[in-house]
Parts: structure tokens; C-alpha cells; sequence
């Protein structure tokens, strides 16, 4: 008795015949779909690029990224297919495949966050380098916007790596004019209407000597009756980032005009009452 | 012996015929479930923008998001079931939109929120572009309203651009009338009852001379007793946005009013009692 | 050798006959289960209606949402079933939903939230449009309830849209009579028994001029023996939303009748020990 | 050829058959199962009721809740059978089951949260109708415990709703006898001794008028020594809801008794150094 | 042609047979899993109890808790393989119980996770009654220790009723000697070094009074150079619960060790300087 | 007619002596590879210990844990294997440790967190007995590391159990020298320079006395310029625990170097301006 | 009979020899993909080392960790797929893996996570060793960087171990020049203009004295209108690490420059109006 006696040899090779029919099928039917993928994908960047007016640089990124994962998905699916087709079951590579994604979807949940946060930030252009930007707490100039990570340098020279995935709330300091803003006390004995007036001609005095100045500044009236003081706020817009110079020239001109006036800016006051101290003993 | 023998030609043959057949089947059904699926979608928008007066624009954007869905959703069952009917497996499609899934459920939830968010925002007109509204812990005026990020101009000239997943409870102040409210403190020693009567009649002096006051102001009564001041309150309903400049010219009027009659307006009081240095020894 | 010989008509033929049973036996039942289930929904509301006396405005949304909810799942059964009658395997269909149900489980899952919530305000009446309340940090009337989202009318007249979902705890301050609370300090040096004397004379006082009260005023006692002042509380019942008028004139009356007995309103005490410099010196 | 010629009406007859009889024994095995259940859950909560010392309307409650959701659970599973008796695969059921469970998983947990966590409220008596208790944050009085809201009623008047799900950490002070405890500050020159003794008789002499007392009032010591004053701890262990009562008076005794004494209660203190102007100048 | 032709009589007891063989087989083998099970579980705690010295009544409700569980998870496996066996699809069953689990899963996880961590709050007895603790922000002596919820009494009378889950971090107070710590403060003026001897000599006199302290009291050194005065830490080790009586007598003790030796125990200081009201106004 | 007639006795022989081979079969790959496990594990310890010099206690506690682990893993699958060779299906026990391992999921998770953690900490000697570390908020001295539980005993006396899962960032105050600092305040009239040389000749001195100092003390410069004094900063490197003693006998060195050199510690300056009472009365 | 007369032996050959011809496949393929594999890895860490300058220890250990998952992953699904062949069905394998994967996920989640963020935080280089960084709220100088923690040296000696998984945004101070700031305050009464020049000159000779400064020290003008006092803001770059001794030598030279001038740095100020005691009584 021979020992593979019954092996159906026919329908082995029939077998084999249909196996590569079948792969045949399934490259081919790849090869297509990866060619007609590839070109939506540039052609949707390609025109996203020309509508929104990004730079070259930014839609490569975006575009290569796209086109990688695509060939990653082909590929796991391809890797599947030929194992089923080849009668081996594909059970085994899904568990393998499941526990890895167990593994990503809790321990690297973060990093796939990232990368999808970060692609938008890129896609949208909520920030540029060089954009000064308050993030996730963090006050400072974009240094750069990487797909996984935000670099944020702080005025201190501190440089701040933020994961893209605790952007949420983008606070963008760079996109148009700015508002300068001063209060000043002055004295409950003073004049209101006075020291409006002598404000009003400081700003537009100091108006006449800043460039950067792109509307007022004015005195828009009482803010507050403080507990000492009478406060008056003066706004100002400018352009961007030179509000603090505006600031700090207007906190100047302004004390300096009041001083020139006779306008007092008060110290916090108190009224003392001398009791009897035999009067006020408790017991 | 020849290589194919056993193909059950006819079989085979068959079996492509019932394929063809099912092909034809699935895409005449797909084909009548789109159309009319489309024509329920175009059919509701337009009712809902008859009935809840919306603009045409942001119709068509919502309209455009719901197709767009519908369709994917459509393509993605339509290739499922052509892979079944060829025989080949679909599970490995499956597992693969499976870990993709995974991926988004994770990682991309967030965007997926955001145009959920988005979608309702735009549906309820709970924000439109000018509202001065605060949202997520920021005060501004709404620039844009998109599917994924709503941008909100702060009044220091800062953008911020919040994700609307970030988008809870929308405080909107562009939606009525709105109070002005100033409090006002008097001394101890005053009588209470002049200085009410005082500030009311400020407050109706003021009144004929501001058009955007559309009730009051009135003085409501004693807020407090305070450590140094008994504090009076004065409320006023004003056109929307104006209730800052009405607050501030009201604290002018009344303290210039209070001035006027004579009324203190105090600063902190502390009676001081002086003890003699030697009995007051702790040790 | 023709192409379809083996094609077996009278099976195709039972084959069909079943399927056609099936599906008359499917659209019978499904027939039967809607108009019971429909019947038995409508009852309950008629009876809740009845038993809990809520409007028939209310009770209508409410009955309304369920029987939509029960054809949306009657509906969707129904699609599985046929699917599955004709053979083509539901697979694809489940597989559909189960991405739709993933993307609502993480992006749309506050919608469902919302719906849930807003179905049991509307049951509960634990809030009604005009109320007085307190939810999710936000004060004010309650302007409109819906499925989705709560309008709230905050006093300054800015309008918080409170998504249903945020609201767990509901505070409502117009349920029942409110208390009025009014603390005043008398001095150290003054009688507290006398003080109370006056103080709960001027509550009676007040309570005859006053048809909002539903109880007291009373003088309860030192609430605190504060470091200036003896700390005296008041406290009354009275209607609904009159507690801040009843409060100022309270506060009023109260300061009035302790000046008309001579009894002071303390301000804050610091006794002085004056150093000879030379012996404080640290050095 | 007739239509159906090859139906197999013996075997369907013989089918029909095993299905009556399969379909009376389910019927049977469930009438017994839910006899069983019924009577094991009456009994259950019958020997609880003895043991427990529960309100016989409370039991009902709980028993009612549990016969219910026993008869839910039977019910689903009996027509999940009855399905798959009929041939009909139960996974369109199932999978429709599976959708609106997800639903409740996601958006309805709270109230599955809120009604368990009832069920153990009302089982355990952490809470009663009219108990003063903090929970959730909110100070009150219950007014009504529910199996998904717990209602309560602030001293102020406002009635605060809690989903039970918000109830985690219980405060109930209506749970047995309370503690009064005045702190008192006296003068660092008084002797601290004799202060005590004072103190402690007028406790003594205090106790004696009042009966809500179970405990002290004690002099405990020098709990502190202030900046100005040595503080000096008196406890009390009064009735329930009598602590506040008695802090009050306690207040005012103590007050009298160091007064009559001429032990003083003192005011902040603070060392005065005058400095020469000339000499302070840091320039 | 009679009804029930067909049906193979014969094969139909041979299932029966077989049925009744394998359930005779079920019940067997669950019988020697059980009995062995109980074994295990029963001699496992006895060790238990043995070793770690735990009282008889603690280690029978772990015990007993530890058997209902057991007998919970075998019946329910025996129904299921009853069913099976019986070859109605268990899948009604399994499924039945899934929805229950998911209910359990959102809704009554808490309940699990209160046993659980019940179970080890017993087994390691990181609480007894009478202890004091803090657990979950709530000071105070444990009243009972539950499978679900332990209560503790504050020391305001107050009853708080804790999940079990609520508490992570345990901090016992009851479990050693305790610390008393005072800080006194001397004036800048006084000598250092006579002041540690004079409050050294007051600790050792009243260490000599006092059976409670297990070390010291001893003067440590200078704590902080604070504004007004130079602090001094005083440390004892003294028995449990008896920290707050030996910090009072301390206090005391020390206060008047200071007072009887000339050191003063400072107000807070303050150095004025007075400027001439001309050379000061701002303007 | 028999009973059982059609029982294919042979067959089911057959089926016995096939289930026999898989049992040994089994049996002896659960044989070899528990072996072989043991063995691995064993040898990583040994290997381990070897090269991290870890107390052989330490080690034999972790790898015990290992291989009960291990163990456990492998009975569970045995008995899996077992009960499907016997043609049960495994299904019913799978189903009931899934609804196990859901309740471990969501119940004691926190448990599996806690022994993963307690092995980790065990592993990397983050933390060692009468270690002086600051843990989940709790300051104190390691009594005890266990796989679920740490035990802090807390300067007060208090014994903290912390769950290892609430041990996230380890701050170990026993892994080096530590820093000791003192800051200490000069008069803005005293000259800088003089201070500055005057307490780094005390710095010297005190070095000279004191063995537990590694480096320093050293005068690092001005450190702030406060509202009162100008603040000098002074450092030290000290032996570990040590550094609170040298930080009091700084203290005290430093203030006496500085009174003996009649350099002022200064108290908190004001300027007072003294207004005429007429002239600022505001009304 | 013979007890295993119908054992088909040749079948069983033919089975045995399929396996035997499986298994060499499987053996082949994974050999391949496993050479192929750690090629791929290999050249993508050579490539990456050259491109980003890593220093090789950093990549070894990189790479290392990234060829063991690959072999664990192989290792696993060769297991699976082994176990398939021979006929064990691999359910109970995997069932295994499954509980384990669950207390992976829930359990040790926290140590994927560690270990993922350790492997981009080797990878990016945002932090190595001698930074000085704030990470989770820790500040100090980075002693060690991990796969699973990393170690911090504060500056008071403490050596904090963070868990990777806390590292989410990275401050880090040694990347780049720092920002030295010094806010002093002049008096009102002195003009602002001469303040800044004597600053500015102070400023300029310090420049010339301190090598570590980078650019500036400049006087930026008036940073705030203080209560009692004119704050100006000095602004420099330093070297990386010098910020605080350029600070100090800053505040102690331009503290010294002031006086040199006569511009005082003025103690708070407060107003004072004497009351007459009988006008201001309350009552």
C-alpha cells in the first residue's frame, strides 16, 4: 500500500489552477484600485491646494501621508486575501492584527490623535510658524508644526513640545489688529468731565506720533467707581503684536498729561476714626 | 491525463449566469434606493428651510453633508455585497474597515464630533456671524461658523478657534435686551431715603437723553450693607450691545448727581483704637 | 450542451413560492406587532396624561417621539428580514450599521444624551418655561424646553442654550415660598438683648406694610461673634421671587430702626500699640 | 409540471409538528420558570421586609420594580425562541436589540445608573423623607425619594432635583444627637485660667435652661493662639437639629458672661513703629 | 397518509437516551466541581484566618460571600449546558444575558466595584470600627464597615455613608502614636536662645504632668523668620487620640512659661512713615 | 424494536480511543510547556536579581506571582481543551468567564491595576521602606510595599494606605543630598554689599559646625525685591533628611549675624499721607 | 469486533502527510518574513540614525525593542496557526489571549502607554539628559529617560520618577537663551524719563561686566500704573541657564543705580482721613 495512495492529484492542480486564477484576479483588481486611489488623492490635493492657496511644502505632507496610509490598508487587506486564498485560515493574522489594535487603541491612542489633530492644523492653517499663539496654556511663538507635535517657544526662551492632541482651543494672537488697553484712576475730588478732556488730548497728542496706531486711541468713559479712585478706560487699536508698545507709551503719555493738569492719580484711601479707649473695651 | 478534467464547466456557467443576475439585481436596487433616498433628503431640507426660515446657503451646506453621507454610506455596502457575490470572503474588507474603525473611534472621534456639533449649530441658529456670544471660556464676536471649528473674535483682536466639539453651553448676548447695572455705595450717615430719591431722579434725567435705554433705569433698593457703605443698586434694560456705554455714563451721572446733593460717597472706614504700649505687653 | 441545463426550475420555482409565504408571513406579523405596539403607546400616554395632569401640548411630543422611535426599529427589523428571505446574506447591511452605530456611539453619542434627558424634563416637569432656576452654573428663567436643548434667560438678558445632556442637577427657585436672610452687625459695646428687641419691634413693623410675607420676620439670634461686630440674623418667608424686594426693605428698616434706638453699625476695629523706634529696631 | 411539485408536505407536516411541540414546551418551561421566580422574589422580599424593619409601601415598591424587570427579561427571551422555532434567524432581532442597546449604553446610561442606584436608597435607608442631609453638594431637607430623581429642599426655599446617579457620598445629619461648638477669642493679657473658669460657669448656668442639651456644654481649651487673641473651644452635644439653637445662645451667654467678668474679647491688633521720613527714604 | 409518518421514532429515543446520559453526566461532574470548589474556598480561608489573626465573624462573611459566588457561576453554566443539551440554541439565552451584563456593565458598575473593594477593605483590614479616619474627604470614627457602603461619624455628629468605591486612599489615624506640633512665635527683639531654654524648661515640667506623651515635648529650633516674629516649633509623640488635649496643654503651658520670663509673644508689626501731604499728591 | 439499536457502538469506541490519544496528547504538551516555562521564568529572576542586585526576598515575591500567573493561564486552557475533546461545547464555560471577565473589567479593574503597578514598583525600586517620599499627595516615610498596597506613615503619625493604581509620579526625597534655603530680608536702607558679607561669613562659620553639610551654604544674591525689605537668598547641600535641621540652624545663625552687625531685619513698611478731612470728601 | 476496525489509517497518512507539508510552509514562509522583517527594521533605524544624528546607544536600544514585538508577534501567530493544523481547534488559545488582552487593556493600559511615549520621547530627542525641563508639573534637571519612566532631579534634591504616560507637554528650559526680566518700581512724585535713563545707563555698565548675556539688558519702558508705585520693565537674553544669576546681579545693580540718583523705590502708600468720632457713629 502506498502511503499517499488516495491524494486526488486532479484536483489538487484544479485546485491549484483556480488559486492563481483567483490571485491573478485579486492583484489585478489591487493594481487598479491603488492606480485610480492614487489619483483621487492627488487630484483632490492638487485642487485643495489651488482653492485654499497653500504652499507646496504643506500639501506634499499632506498628500504623502495620504497616499501612505492608503497603501497600508491595501496591503494589510492584500496580505488577508492571499492567505484565505490559499486556504491557510486568516484567523490567526485577524487575532494577531485584533491584539495589536487592542494594544494601539489603548496604549498608542494618543499618537493616532496626534496625527489626525496635527493633519488638520496643517490642513486648516489655524497656526503658522511664527504665529504668536496661546495653546493648551502655553503663551509663545509657533516654532514648528509637526504631525505628531506643536513646538512653542516662550517668551521666556523656554521651548514647549505640545503633542498636537491637547490642541484644542487655538487662541491665534496673529490674525489682524490688536486692542491696546489703559485704566487710570483718578481722584473722586477731580473733575470727570476735566480729566476726560485732558486724557482725550494726550491720546490723540500721542496719536499723531505712533505709526503703528491703527484706530483711536479714546477715552470711552467710567469704567468703575473703585474704592479710592474714579477709573477711566482708554482704548486703542493697533497693529499686531505692537500693543504692549502702545501700551506702555500710552501708560506714560497719560500719567504724564494728568501730572501736567493737576489731576491727581490717588493712593488707596482710608478713613480713620479715633475711638475712647475706655469707651471701646468689649468687656 | 489533461490538466482541467473535472471543471464542472457547466457549473461554472451557471454560476457566472446567477452572479450576473445578482449584479443586475443589487444595482437596480441600489440605483431606486439612492434616488429615492436623495429625494427624501432634498424633500426635508426644503420643508425645514420653509418652515424654520433659514438662509438658502447654509440649507444647501447641510443639504450637501447629508447626500454626501448617504452616498458613502451606499458605495461602502454596494462593494460589500459585489465581493460576496463573487465569492471571494468579504471578512477581510471587514477586518480592515474594522481596524480603520478602530482607528477613527479613537483617534478621530473628536472630528467626528466636531461635525456632529457643527451640523446642530448650524441647524438651530444658536450662533450666527456678529453674535457677541461667550463660548468655551471665551468672550468675543463670532467670525465664522464651520462644520469642524467655530472662530470667535476676542475684543482684545485675538482669534480663537474652538473645535464645536469643544461647543457645550452657548451663551449668546446678541439675543434681546440686555441690563445695565450700577452699584453705588453712601455713607453710613446719609439718610438712605434722599439719596434713593436723588439717584432716581438722576436716572430719569438721564433717560430722556439716551435713546438706546429701553426701561428704567430705576433704584431698586439697598443691595448691602457693606463694612463702610450701605450699596444702592440701579438697573436698566438697554438695546442690545449698548449696555456698557449706558453703564458707564450712568456711574458718571450718579456720582456727579450724588455729588451734587451733598451725599458722601465713602472711602473704607476702620476705627482706631490707641492702647497704651505697657498694658498691652503680651508677655 | 446548453448553458443553463442544470438550472433547477422547479426548486427555483418552491424556492420562490417559499420565499413569497415568508414574506406575506413577515408582513402580517410585522403589521400586527405596529398596531399593538402604537395601541399600547397611545394608551400609556393617555393614562400618564391623566394620572400626572400634564398638558396635552406636552404629552403629545412626548407620544409623538415614541411612536417614531418604534417604526424606526420596526422598520429596520423589517429590511434585515427581507434581506435575509432573499438570500443575500445581511451581512453587508449589519456590517453598514454597525460603522453608522460606531460613528454615533463616539461622535453623536451627546445627541442621544440630549434626546434621553430632554424626553425626561418633559415627563418629570421638573422645570416649566418661566421658572426661576439654576442649571448646569447658568441662572435664570427658563425661556423654552426642547428635546434637544434648554433655553435659559439670564438676568443681565443674555441667552444660555444648555444642551440637555449638561443638565444633571436642577435647582428650581420657583418652587414654594423662599427666604428672605438678612445679617446686621451690631457693636461689641451695645446691648444684644436690647438690639434684639429693636430689631425684631422694626420686623413686625415691616410685615404689616408687607402682603408678600408668609411668615416672620424673626430676630433667630448671634449668628456670629464677628471681630468687629456682634452678628445678628434675620430671617423670613415669603412668596415666590419676592425675596430680594422683601431682603432690601428689610435691610432698610432694619439699619433705620437700630439708628432711631441709637445702637451702632460697627466699622471694622484695629487697636494701635505705638513702638518706640529705637526699642523695635530688629538689628 | 406543476408549481410545486417537489414540496415535501410530509416533512413540513412532521416540522409543523416538532414546532407545536417544541412551542408548548417552551410555554411550559416558562409559566414554570416565572411561578418559580415570582414566588422566590416575593419571598425575598417578605423575609426582608420582617427583618428589616422596612415601610411596607417601600417593599412593595422595590418588589414591584423586581417583578417587573423579571417579566421584561422572560419576555425578551420567549419571542427570541419563538423565532428561531419558526425558522426565522433571531439575528435581525438580535442585531435590532444590539443597536438600541447600544443606544442605551451610550446615551441612556444614566438612567439605568439612576435607577440602581435608587433601588439601593431606598433598600438601605441611607435617606428618609424629611431628613436634613448634603448630598450631591446641596444642603437640605428630602422632600421625596424617587427611583431616578431624589428631590430636596434648600433652606432657602429652592428645591434642588439630584438624578440618583449624582448621589455617591451620603451626609445625613439626622442621625443621632449633634455637636455645638462656639470658638471665643480673649485678650492675651487675661489670665487663661481664670477665663476658663468663667467660661465653664457659664455653661454650667447655661445647660441648666436647656433641655435639647444631651451633653457639655465643656470648656475644651486653648484650641489656638491667634494673632491677636487666644481662642479659647467650648462643645456641646445637642438633640438633632438643635445644634444651631444652641450655638446661638451659647454665643450670647458666653458673650455676657466674660463681659460681666471684665474679661475682654479683642480686637485685631497691630504694632505701630513711626519711622523718621528722612531716614526711610530708600533712594 | 398519516401525519407523523416519517418521524424516525427510534432515532428520537436514541437522542433521548443519549440526552439523558449526558445530562446524567452534567450533573455529575457539577456536583464534584461544586463540592471540591466549597472545599477549596472553605480551607482557604481558614488558613487565612488562622495566619492573619482575623476575627471569626469577618472571615464567615468573606466566606460565605466567596461560596454564594461560586454557586452563582455554576448555575448558570448548568443551564446553558442544559439547554444546549436539550438543543434549544442557548444563543436566546446568551443573548438575554448579554443586554442584562451591558445594563450591568454601565449602569450597576459601581455596585461591582463597591463589593470588590469591600471585600479587600475586610480582607486587609485597613479599617476597624472605632478607627479614625479620613476616607473620601470625610473626617471621622467608623461606625460599620460593609460588602457595600461603610459609614463614618463625623465629629459634628454627622453620619456619612461612603461606597465602598469612593474610597482609594486610606489614611488611619488609629494606628500608632500621633504627633502634637505648636508653633509659637517670639519677638524679634527677645534672645533667641533664652527662649528655647525657657519653653525646653516648660516642656520638660509638663511632660513630668502628663502620661499620655511617649516623647518629648522638645523645642526644635526656629521654624520661619516671619514678619513680625520668629517662630518656634514645639514636637511630642504622645498616644493615640490624645495628640489635641496635649497640643491644648501645651499651648497653655508654654503661653504662660513666656509670660512668667519676660518674652513677648508679638502683635503683627508695621512700620509707618509719614510724608507730607504736598510732596506726596501724584499731579 | 431496542432501544438503542442504531448506536453505532464501534464508533463511539472508535471516538473513546480517539479522545483518549487527544487527552494524552494534551496532557503531555501542557506537561512540557509548563516545564519549560517554569524554567524560563526562573532563570529571567535569577538572571535579574543577578544583574540589578535585588534582595532575594524581593525577587522570590515577584517570581512566584509570575508563575502562579502562569499557572493559572494554563489550567484555564487545559480545562477549555478538555471540555471540547469531550464534545461539550466549550461555549457555555467561554460565556460564563466572559460575563467573569466583564465584571473584573469594569469592578476590579482598579485590583489589576493595583498589582500591575505594585509588580513595577517592586521590579524598579522606585520606592524602598523608611524611603521619605511624597506619594498621591501624601508626605511621609514607606512602612510597607505590597503588590496592592503602600503604606506611608505620615510625620502626624497617620497611616496612609495608598492602592498602588493612585501611584503615578514617585517623589523620592531619600535618593541624594538635599538642598536646604533660606531667605532673609534687609532693610532698603541697608547697603547690599555689607549684608551680603556679613552672612556669608556666617554661612562659613556655621559650615565649620555643622558635619551634615556637603556643600555650602552660600550667599547666591538678591533675590527679590519686595514691597518691604530686599530679599537675599542663601544655599546649602546637605546630607539627605538633614536638611531641615541645617535649614533652622540657618535661620537662626543668619538673624543673629545680621542683629550683631546692625543690619535691620525690617518689618512691613506704609506710607501714610494725611488728608484734610474737608478737602477729600468726595461728595 | 476490533476496536478501531474502521480507523481509515491511509487517511490518516494522507492527513499526516498534508500537516507535515503545511507545517514546512509555514516554517518557510515565517523564516522568510522574519529575515525580511528585521532587515526592514534594521535599515529604517540605520537610515534614521544617519538622518537625525542620534547617538547609536539611543537607536540600539530603539531598534532592539522594535525587532522583539516583531518576534513576538510572529511567535504568536505561528502558535495560532500550528495549533489550527494539527486540529486543536485555536478557540480556546485565543479565548486565553482574550482574557489576558482584557486585563492588558484594562490593568496595565497605563504600561503600553509608558513604553509608546517612552519611544517618542527617545525618538524626537525633546528631552535628554542634563535639560532642565518641567514635565507633569515636576521642575528640575532630567537624571535619566526611560522606556517606562523617567527621572527628574529637583533642585531641592528630590528625585521624582514620572510614569512616561504623564509626559504629555514638555517645557523645556535648555533649548536655547533665556529671558532675564527685572519689574522695579519707582515713585510716583519722580520723573519717569530720568528713571529710565539712569536704567538704561545702569543697564549698559552692567552689559559690560557679564559675558553670559546675550542681548540687551533694556529698559522697556512702563510695564503697569501700580497702587503706590511706577513699575518699570527691564528686559535681557542670557546665556541658557544664566537667566537667574543675571536676574539677581540685574536687581541688586539697578536697585543701586536708583539711589545713586535719588529715585526712590517707595514702600506702599495709603491715604488717611481723620474722622471726627461723633460725626461718623452710625446710629
Amino acid at each position: 500500500m502506498d502511503i499517499l495512495p488516495n491524494i486526488d492529484w486532479s484536483g489538487l492542480l484544479t485546485n491549484t489552477g483556480l488559486i492563481v486564477l483567483k490571485l491573478i484576479g485579486i492583484i489585478i483588481a489591487f493594481t487598479i484600485v491603488k492606480a485610480i486611489g492614487n489619483r483621487v488623492i492627488r487630484k483632490l490635493f492638487q485642487r485643495f491646494q489651488e482653492r485654499e492657496n497653500i504652499s507646496a511644502g504643506r500639501t506634499l505632507t499632506l498628500q504623502s501621508l495620504s497616499l501612505n496610509l492608503f497603501s497600508y490598508f491595501l496591503i494589510f487587506m492584500f496580505i488577508v486575501m492571499v492567505f484565505e486564498i490559499f486556504g491557510y485560515d486568516a484567523t490567526a493574522l485577524l487575532a494577531g492584527a485584533g491584539v495589536v489594535g487592542l494594544a494601539i487603541g489603548f496604549g498608542a491612542q494618543g499618537l493616532v490623535s496626534d496625527v489626525v489633530t496635527g493633519f488638520f492644523l496643517l490642513l486648516e492653517k489655524q497656526i503658522d510658524v511664527e504665529d504668536y499663539v496661546t495653546i493648551a496654556g502655553f503663551d509663545g511663538i509657533i516654532e514648528q508644526v509637526g504631525l505628531r507635535t506643536t513646538q512653542i517657544r516662550g517668551f521666556d526662551g523656554t521651548l514647549h513640545y505640545v503633542p498636537n492632541r491637547e490642541i484644542t482651543n487655538v487662541s491665534n494672537h496673529s490674525r489682524g489688529n490688536m486692542r491696546a488697553l489703559v485704566d487710570i484712576g483718578i481722584s473722586y475730588n477731580d473733575d470727570i468731565d476735566r480729566a476726560i478732556t485732558v486724557l482725550q488730548e494726550a491720546c490723540e497728542k500721542y496719536q499723531a506720533t505712533d505709526e503703528t496706531i491703527v484706530e483711536g486711541p479714546n477715552v470711552i468713559g467710567v469704567q468703575a467707581l473703585g474704592s479710592s479712585e474714579v477709573i477711566i478706560r482708554v482704548i486703542a487699536k493697533t497693529e499686531n503684536m505692537q500693543q504692549w508698545a502702545v501700551e506702555r507709551n500710552l501708560r506714560k503719555a497719560l500719567k504724564e498729561a494728568l501730572e501736567a493738569n493737576g489731576i491727581e492719580i490717588p493712593f488707596p484711601h482710608q478713613v480713620y476714626i479715633h475711638k475712647n479707649e475706655s469707651e471701646t473695651r468689649r468687656a
